[in-house]
């Protein structure tokens, strides 16, 4: 992506490029759809990105940053472990019940085939977020002399509860968002903190 | 389906065209690819199925069957309802950790747009299988006189991190099967009936 675009204008490219994808699935979609959705040239549209490959790419570049400013960030500031645990789970999940973020992150969990130096960059990303959820973990498992389940594990458990929720989450079904965060929260802190 | 096909070469028909769908995406495969993986003609595969979305739809069914054989039917026997839900939870693991089950069951979860007819079919499979995990989660509450948490969000826990193993589980990782099994089972146990 060329550089004289500002950061605005580029995240809402990649929200609407994100939209075919969404609708018609990855394979379906050709660079004549994003560009007609962009109201771009194709000219223009290969401008900004070389390929369809590149375009994913830069979605679930955007997903993970996306987390770091909402989940990572914003915790760092709380100095107390369980806290801040628990500030992780809260904004994690929200970032998941948000329709508009939800259309970017989404496209994380889908198993498009990327090329091996692309998928290399996103799965570095996935395994830092994996790790500063093990570390969290582990730190509240440090205060409360918790040892029965391994952070690993423990951590895969929270990671699956939170991204499983697009699979079956609606806006108007019976479980909420503020009842589902105290209710995940309390399932997973008696769970991994024994 | 025609009914000429006996269970074992359908079951395998299904098989082989989950392939091309798992390989290049399902909007990427065409009629052409199935019938080529399945060495039919491609008269010989529309004897078989009018069309891709029936595939997809047959699949998509052959999975929750393979859910129903594999995890609902052996727990069924059992009567102690603590004794029930464990076995639920190692043999739905299982299923996800089964390499050529989780050739069929990972496409349960990709969001392939699907005719309403056969998608309200296949969410319909689905929602009974968070009734059944709900039923047996309620029954363990019910023993244990524990309350504190909704025994619907409790199923959606579980399933969440059990369904998500796919995207992070390694034939070669750290975390194997009867680990994950044992960790996995301790947690929801001491999450879910406080």
């Amino acid at each position: 992506m060329t550089r004289e675009l500002t950061t605005g204008s580029r995240q809402e490219i990649l929200h609407t490029a994100a939209r075919p994808f969404r609708e018609q699935g990855y394979d379906a979609t050709s660079m004549n759809d994003i560009s007609a959705a962009l109201k771009l040239s194709k000219g223009g549209l290969y401008h900004h990105f070389r390929s369809k490959d590149e375009i994913l790419f830069h979605i679930m570049n955007h997903a993970m940053d996306i987390t770091e400013e909402k989940v990572q960030v914003p915790i760092r500031e709380i100095a107390d472990p369980e806290e801040r645990l628990r500030a992780l789970i809260r904004l994690h999940i929200q970032l998941v019940l948000r329709a508009r973020d939800r259309e970017i992150t989404v496209i994380l969990h889908e198993n498009h085939p990327l090329p091996p130096g692309l998928r290399k960059r996103v799965n570095a990303r996935k395994k830092e977020y994996i790790h500063f959820v093990e570390q969290q973990i582990a730190e509240v498992q440090r205060v409360r002399k918790s040892k029965s389940v391994t952070h690993r594990a423990a951590a895969f458990a929270l990671l699956g509860m939170i991204n499983w929720i697009y699979q079956w989450y609606r806006s108007d079904g019976a479980l909420q968002e503020e009842e589902l965060i105290q209710q995940y929260t309390e399932i997973f802190f008696a769970g991994a903190f024994q």
